[in-house]
């Protein structure tokens, strides 16, 4: 069972993985890629996963057999695990809980070398309808804080498997840099009794040297203190705390559309670089975060993580956002 | 000039190094090493770099020339600049000051080849003692509000060069970790009247799991909520806030035995490793801060961070620290 544990200066989570237990020995091997027609997340491999938790499925096809455009299914190599009741104990001056959590795996595709820039708005619409279905069926389960989704793109950004995918982690806690951004703007909208991702978006208009995108219902730009070079935030322009009660709007359409677009242009500028995407979302279950407005980030992954970093939490950006910007925009896709 | 921006909903500080700007066709190239005698940071090439801020010759040769076994020398390509005034503004909802600082790289060895590891005892402590040097001098500076101390070993860990170097930023800010660190341990001095360090020392001390190695002066251990496998914090055992303070007691003798004896201990178990390590200390020139205990961080990067680390600010540990802490233990070097 992995575990939870509390840094206790800090307050930081770690989830300690003793199950994936990696010897010294085996750090710095890469998994090799599955061989062909081995690949667990391809169709016809269905056995080779875990039983679907979710699945679109055109023809009506049963769960679990071949012909799905997306599926989704718990991972085999879960970073924490669902079975069990949450344990929170003291071990000395130390503060721990066992590992429950969920982790499953969104396959966003049957095809085994498409990209997600390569997918049409409709598909790509697919995989945020399941990231909200996961998530709200998740967090019925009222062992779990918090939902997070994300995606890893090739293997700098941290991906073991070529095949498209995205991830979901439920958590028995809220991650702090989620907690940061809610007491962040907590603070401003006690100060302002306004939202400050609100004021941004407004801002960001009325300067346009950051706005990368917009349409009807998202706005993609360059965060004003971007921490990695060609960064963006993608956020609905009206206020909204809930990721996933989203769907009355636009069942994320807009978002979809604009996602395709970074990635494109990603693709261009950057010559298909290896990225990670979160989304950030108010938490469920602990009385209502009005305040807080969901939004998804993007991080190419082109420059290292150093000593500087690590030891300050403070990034190093060789990219002005602005100028990041003005290569988004000048390039055509 | 670089800048230096504030996220509004974190007020988390970015570098943008908009001198090193690079465009978007230089990512992903890597800069060859430096062809052979034309290392700027070797022996007869001191007129490659800068003029020299600080070196030890034992010859007592003049400063710049040949004769040297360390040398502190500005950094040509600096990530912050030591000229202007320190100017703060407001750019619309935004702040940003501009990037005042001093870089200054701390080359360890005259051999191109001698890394860390397997240098003397005697000549790790010169390096510490020119960190304590060039930290008093930069304290001068009231710019200043911090000064950290890092090093990157290897490309993966963010060294551009090959020869064995540390380094110093001067900031006009106390980083974020620092002042989280600050805190964390001052709401523990309020509820205790205790040092967490210190306490943290104790019960390492009673359990003795995670206790690596330690000496008269200092204790080296796999702390109990690590973010990577193998992380490693150095302390001191008697209660210090300021790293530059700490030559009345041995200077810098026992960190000195003590990281060499870590770094060995890499080199033998996990196949000299990348890694980073960072000097956390008080800040100087706010006030007394009695309460904080400077200590070394230590971290071989062997995993990669991925969405799941960025979105949530939550490490996945796939090594708990008592096995790595047995696996250093039992191996010789």
């Amino acid at each position: 069972m992995p575990e939870l544990r509390k840094d206790p200066i800090i307050n930081r989570w770690v989830i300690i993985s003793t199950e994936r237990g990696k010897r010294p020995v085996f750090f710095g091997e890469e998994t090799p890629p599955p061989k062909a027609g081995m690949c667990p997340l391809c169709p016809g491999n269905e056995n080779m996963t875990p039983p679907e938790l979710y699945a679109v499925r055109p023809d009506f096809s049963p769960p679990n057999s071949s012909n799905w455009t997306l599926r989704v299914v718990p991972n085999k190599f879960p970073a924490l695990r669902i079975e069990g009741n949450l344990n929170k104990e003291g071990i000395g001056m130390y503060d721990r809980m066992n590992g429950i959590g969920a982790h499953e795996i969104v396959v966003e595709t049957p095809l085994h070398g498409q990209t997600l820039s390569g997918m049409s708005v409709h598909d790509i619409q697919n995989v945020f309808m399941a990231y909200r279905e996961r998530t709200i069926d998740l967090e019925k389960d009222k062992r779990f804080k918090y939902v997070m989704v994300f995606k890893n793109y090739g293997s700098v950004a941290g991906a073991s498997l070529d095949h498209s995918h995205s991830q979901l982690i439920a958590l028995p806690i809220v991650p702090r840099r989620v907690t940061e951004e809610i007491n962040g703007g907590l603070a401003y909208y006690r100060y302002k009794d306004r939202c400050i991702f609100c004021d941004i978006i407004a801002e960001e208009k009325e300067y346009n040297v950051r706005v990368v995108i917009e349409n009807e219902n998202f706005i993609a730009l360059s965060p004003y203190a971007s921490r990695f070079p060609f960064e963006i935030w993608i956020l609905p322009k009206k206020h909204e705390p809930y990721f996933a009660l989203h769907e009355k709007v636009d069942n994320y359409y807009d978002i979809s559309e604009i996602l395709q677009h970074i990635l494109k242009k990603y693709d261009k500028v950057l010559n298909s670089p290896p990225y990670n995407f979160m989304i950030h979302t108010a938490p469920f279950g602990n009385g209502e975060i009005q305040h807080y407005h969901w939004h998804m980030e993007i991080i190419p992954r082109l420059t290292k993580m150093a000593g500087f970093e690590w030891g300050t939490g403070f990034y190093i950006n060789p990219t002005p956002p602005e100028e990041a910007t003005t290569y988004l925009k000048e390039t055509s896709i």
